[in-house]
């Protein structure tokens, strides 16, 4: 029992989604989890990792993913003086280091900021990969390779972080299964004490080879004993020049303990994509439970 | 590892159901499950909680429900001297203080009086609900909405119970998603020491506005170390004047330790809907284990 | 948290299969697997049992088997002075006690001799089953039946096992669910103190009555600090005259701990079934985790 660590998060709100059909519904605000994972210490310095996460709807009890129980991740592999390297489904290191961190919401709830860091290009994660991650001090790199799978070639993404109290720096590539793709983004967060204050610039090529550009800014400060979020952005397809996304989100995230947070969220986004009958100001209330 | 407790149960037979083309097969008594749960003292007499529950058939390792992986439960919530609010997929309050507790086998194994107290027209379960449950000593009141999900409205149900050493009663109000249906039940058990003497009643419509109604009477006693049930009931549909179900059944129930019980049942059930050379008496040996 | 045990298995290499369109992929070794355990003391001698276990395939988090969740394993069962009584899903006991040992890879990794040992006839495990087991110092015997589940008939096979430090003897038979196949086996292993050797034998008839002959030759040294495996063997179908699968593995594998192993395997197969351009030289190193 001491070699696997269980643990999870169940996140459900009471949430108006902008692009729907139901008005209100209840629905995960973030990755609702069940994983397991371990480290074995080999000696000198050498240690066993692995680790496995299903992803599941917590709404209706279904899976993220029918296609893929182990959703969130699913490796085995080494660390060591060497760094750490590892082989299955893994999260690519341009959304471990620069996608994710530099949106206020970690791409989670109504109000995140996923199709504008992505740019509706990058992917969170890649299956059948071989991965590499060094850490030193503040700083952190990562690479990842992974099968093509029918597609054109094998995607493969680079990442690069800096972390300290007062900055947070991050630069993904992120190189996808076809031919012409690609995601390139540097972010940064500023801690002025009273606030963070955070910029995201991204930009790159969609399979049909037009180019995309997104930037972001964002603001966190603590009020009341939570966390106030703001942020502004949009995506663009500068060869078209069609606005895909522009997006406004306010949040405020008041933790009840380190493992329990309540939270509400709103957000006004303009997509492309939507009829204009379902385009709605998003909103939710819920709670984030980690065990 | 403190955070989670991790539970479930396998239950196996070797059963003949009453409505079956196979002649004796391994079969689950009653939902084989595993889960994980936990509470989170948050201070102030405030607690986070949380439940997930697979549901599995154990005699060929398959999911019970193909579409919802956590079939049994998937909620997350608070709970306080206001009762206990959770979002997800839960029990209706109407099944949990009134159908289940009337069946003496709480509608497992192959005796399982489950559509005599459903009545054909309840669900035992709710995806994406929201839920109440307020307990006050011998006194307990729930109740749940859900979303319509595609149905003619959203589902609703309410239930409440008394339990002490002498007296169990029940009550439930389940109004599914469609515009007709609604199914009410009441529920008593007595304990005259020897043995407890059941009753219990229910009354509705199913979704073409015909009214449905049960009876059904049970008794258990401890013999010989273990459990002996009893229970004689039908479901009617009065509009068309048909009998719907009319079943008998016996059981014994003998635990081997608080977590292991072994069984046996039969149960002789006339339903309207089963092919004559399909309609067999039902019986079943099984183990139902606790971890 | 006592009464049930977390375990499992990641196994992912970087491989090349012997029959396969994509060069070079990363996928399982091993079959990657999550199980929960437990023995209860029911006193007098006596214990409850219970056993699950999934598998998946860890290079992309997918279920292994789409229809079954817990493919490895879901029984539950008593045992005693009597042996071990099981129902559910569970390997066969000529599976278990020979045509799995008598495979130094244990039918596992690119260098598996799965087709050799089971003959193209026999499966793994059955579902629906009721398994008896007896052990007595050296000596273990085995018997399982099954459902037909559509087929001709109810499965049943049968083991038996000798082991001590110097030889370990295995015996299988196995009926499968159809009216004409079964496939017998024998097989030996000797240890030299330098080295082990070890002869496999099985013969039968498939579904369309035609014999099947198999047989395998070989040998495990203990070099370096790791084991060093051969085998060479093939399977024909004696009615038709067609050798179906005749092969040459060679293997290392390097216990990092108990826990832990790296390997490396290499296999050249020829099969009957196999389009010239696909037949290639298997090889992989892995790494294999039990957590």
């Amino acid at each position: 029992q001491s070699n696997v660590t269980v643990y999870g998060r169940v996140d459900l709100s009471i949430a108006q989604q902008v692009d729907a059909v139901k008005n209100l519904e209840v629905r995960n605000g973030s990755g609702s989890r069940l994983g397991f994972r371990g480290t074995e210490d080999l000696g000198s310095g050498l240690n066993a990792v692995f680790h496995i996460e299903h992803r599941f709807n917590a709404q209706d009890g279904s899976v993220a993913n029918t296609s893929r129980f182990w959703e969130g991740k699913a490796i085995v592999g080494l660390q060591g003086a060497f760094g750490r390297v590892t082989l299955g489904r893994e999260e690519n290191p341009a959304y471990t280091f620069s996608q994710g961190p530099a949106d206020p919401w970690g791409t989670d709830t109504v109000a995140s900021n996923g199709s504008i860091v992505a740019g509706r290009i990058g992917s969170t994660r890649y299956s059948n990969s071989v991965n590499y991650r060094y850490d030193m001090g503040a700083f952190s790199v990562g690479a990842q390779m992974a099968e093509s799978n029918g597609g054109e070639k094998r995607p493969f993404s680079l990442g690069a972080a800096y972390k300290d109290k007062t900055l947070v720096l991050g630069l993904g590539y992120e190189n996808p299964t076809d031919k012409d793709d690609n995601w390139t983004t540097v972010n940064g967060e500023y801690n002025f004490g009273m606030f963070k204050a955070g910029a995201f610039f991204g930009t790159g090529k969609n399979t049909s080879a037009q180019k995309h550009q997104a930037w972001m800014l964002s603001g966190k400060a603590m009020i009341g004993g939570g966390e106030a979020r703001l942020s502004y952005g949009q995506l663009k397809n500068t060869t078209t020049n069609v606005v895909a996304d522009k997006q406004l989100s306010l949040g405020y995230h008041y933790a009840l303990s380190k493992r329990t947070t309540v939270y509400a969220d709103l957000t006004t986004e303009k997509r492309d994509a939507i009829p204009s009958d379902r385009q709605k100001t998003g909103y939710d209330v819920g709670i984030k439970h980690n065990f």
